[in-house]
């Protein structure tokens, strides 16, 4: 299969089950709720050794938020719901409610089951929080120094899926790098995905264990390190692949985590230089979620 | 005491001991290090919540780095050695060896101890990796899908010192807003410090305990609170004050700290509107360091 | 009238009629189009002293442009025809056409008139410009060293109102400023208008000649200038007042102007220290519109 | 000759001579500073068809302006001393006066002769100015909505070079563009420097005259077009080549625009796929500098 040229491997995404969360963070100006979105999803793009997987999903202009203010959606996400919690709790606490004029809003629609996150978060006001009602949220208003932190009293969380990808394979290393910039501006409008690695784009790829070192759990996956094509033999980088980035995608269900994939294909392929898309597998035994590049077009 | 006709608040700024690294992070382009950098500092406001104190130091020119391309020096911070030597090597792994075009080098002068960040990470190479000599310093070369990371075999770490601060008392929001942005723009410059909350900024401050929830390790300050002036009988709020920001700052050592805090008094003093600067303590038996207002001038 | 408790002062705002024309600019990033934007939108505040009033108006993502690649839509606009026409194929040619990646697609419906910006453009093709269907459009390609150029055959203008604006007076200039940047937050989502002064705040206002220097056209309207206020005798600062900006707002037609004041008053008023609204007029006599505040809502 | 691996084309730039003034354009914060700077250096890629060459040659921070607030250095440039008198008068009074919280230093050291912006937009405060000294400086404070906006009286200007250059010829457009964005990265540290086009790249490349359109003064250069290269029998595009970016450079003199080309090409010869750089002239007889790559190193 080809689209826009260039061949689309015939292969699938191993993706994940997740406990995903969505909450918008609004603030006075939209650049004060930038600052705030990005400090609580930092530090977090693989739960391979972060505490958790993070991204910005997407901005929510003024008039479509419920206290009238620019804000981002964000989602926080990991296997185990109790860490989850613990990271809504420490990550809402410690990187917003600590941000200059934020607020807090439940924003996962048709979720499991609900967080305590605000009615928790609440205690912090030590007697003098109050409880509101904002565009008919039950909310928490939380006195601070320099003012009052609203957040809504419950969080929802869901099924999701982590771990949809694809991979790009370029002439070079610039080529797959636009080309995954390309991918990820695409992936932006996509409701309900985040890219949770550096600006949405994966350098390194690994393999579960190693060949070498066995007190390790991951290592490099060589078969795919474009230095290595000439050293590995079994390496799956034709010869005039020179750049491969992966596109790491994280949705609040299989189907956004699909059209996250569909949308980052159709651009990555617009991109001169780009020579392959594939995507990443473990055999289609780990992961509950086997998406097939050709599935999706 | 005034400066720039605000009041100095006759008190002082007591401050932790704290284990402290400072690397640099270099890429392809400024953009790229940006993206690297700020994803391997967020969640890194405060050690209560997050797992470490973590943030940018200053952008380095591509001339003044060891492989030639431009860098922010970061510093990550933790009162733990081996918590920060877990941070490390987490987030340079999961964060920075994972981002687009990076290398990592130490960036600690005189430090009281490496941490084998690198000789660690080196493993991931699975055999591949290798070792160079750049600039003079031991580096790791490890292979990845989109060409190699170098790192350097051993970061430096310092004790240092963390939870600097000042108060800004304006008479608005916004004001007090202004000034600590004001104020976080004057800290850029003097190496060795980070402001690790949002924007550099804090809204909110805390007490130890609580006076109602028992089961509470930290509360809202509510003396300090601006909407609870005329409710809270032993407020600290002036009548006139209606906006509270505090910039907490982590250094090196105690003189970058206290280079900072001058630079943030005189700075956020320039702004109308901006009342009094104070500074917050815990009595002065919780830290180490008691850096007075008045003593920096 | 109160709006969020916030005195609106019963004037109006003076607008003018003006030529718009409203262009899409998309590149293969949402960054190289952004970079292209601000370019061809600089030195556009005002016709007093720019060649041409021009802003951003908003951005599109890839699925909803012509290219399918992520865009802005500017807007470039001027009192008289010839000088717009002219200006369209400057800022476009050197601004947009040397631009890395750009393509240019006319974005204004319902234009009274068609400039032949592309039409005139494709002859830097010298020749080996070529006529090509994209998404039912008419677009030349002219070859560039980096590639190829796209632009759309003829760009619409249409008879529209620049010089919509509002004042914010507040107790200190922080909070004017944080207003300012609220409001101009607000606008953004406003469609078919933008605010095309620094960052879409003014923080200067003119009246018609000077009373000192005959020479003069324009000189500061001393009566609202807050550091005068104790100076001029017929100050319209109220005496707590310290800081005033103004927003103002060029839009494709009288409706988009209204809707974008409107959104920037409700906006501006939420921000504490925020003391009246009021609005730019020169006694009514000199623009074709007069657009009371309080006909807004 | 070869630098990084890539061939250096022996040929040589074409400069020309401008007349060149650097200013400094302070502010309340470093983000206030870089919106007034932007606007006002907008519209200003080549005076072919700009009003000016214009751009941003550094950032400095607060401990070392004169007002003790962080700046932007701009550059603005123009062949004619008089048509230069005009751009600094409309580039600083439309667009940094009418910002929020400026002021405006000169910063062009062995000036040729001195501009009276500052004399000259004094006369806007209508008798309401003041002459003040900052720093051992001459300004004009002039009364403004928001505050006072502070002016030095004479900024300098000197004879200095236009048109400095290089191309990057890559195998590709994304490895031409990535190289073009490391080059602005090192330039950026070149003092008394810019990069007048969007981004600091240029897409485009011209040649005096037209083949096919007598009316023309310039057009394509069709020998330098990579989507071309079949079709012009004499291209000067290797066939390996498919991707062609130049960078411009701007400087106060020659020797900070062969600084600045060196820079360029020691940075951007790292990327991979980066082929051969070289530059462009225009035979030797119409400019006043020619700076042969051969001799930078």
């Amino acid at each position: 299969m080809q689209i826009n040229g260039v061949e689309i491997e015939d292969t699938f995404a191993e993706a994940f089950g997740i406990q995903v969360s969505r909450l918008l963070v609004t603030a006075a100006t939209k650049k004060l709720a930038k600052i705030a979105a990005t400090e609580a999803t930092g530090y977090g793009t693989s739960v391979i050794g972060c505490p958790a997987e993070a991204g910005i999903d997407c901005y929510v202009p003024p008039e479509e938020t419920p206290d009238g203010r620019p804000g981002y959606i964000i989602m926080i996400c990991n296997m185990n719901k109790d860490k989850l919690d613990h990271e809504l709790l420490e990550r809402v606490g410690m990187c917003i409610l600590t941000a200059a004029t934020t607020a807090v809003f439940d924003a996962m629609d048709d979720a499991d089951e609900k967080m305590k996150t605000g009615q928790k978060l609440k205690f912090f006001g030590d007697g003098y929080e109050k409880k509101l009602e904002v565009a008919g949220k039950t909310v928490f208003s939380i006195p601070l120094m320099s003012g009052d932190f609203l957040i809504e009293g419950e969080l929802g969380i869901k099924s999701g899926v982590a771990g949809g990808n694809i991979f790009i394979l370029a002439e070079n290393q610039a080529a797959g790098l636009l080309a995954a910039e390309v991918a990820v501006d695409a992936i932006e409008n996509v409701k309900g995905t985040i890219t949770p690695f550096p600006g949405g784009i994966v350098a390194s790829g690994s393999k579960v264990g190693s060949n070498k070192y066995k007190f390790l759990g991951a290592s490099t996956n060589e078969k795919m390190c474009v230095t290595l094509k000439d050293e590995v033999e079994d390496t799956e980088i034709p010869a005039d692949v020179n750049g491969v980035y992966e596109i790491v995608i994280d949705g609040e269900d299989e189907e956004s985590v699909k059209a996250a994939m569909k949308a980052a294909i159709e651009a990555a392929t617009t991109v001169p230089g780009v020579l392959k898309i594939s995507a990443g597998n473990f055999g289609g035994n780990l992961g509950a979620y086997k998406i097939a590049l050709h599935d999706l077009f």
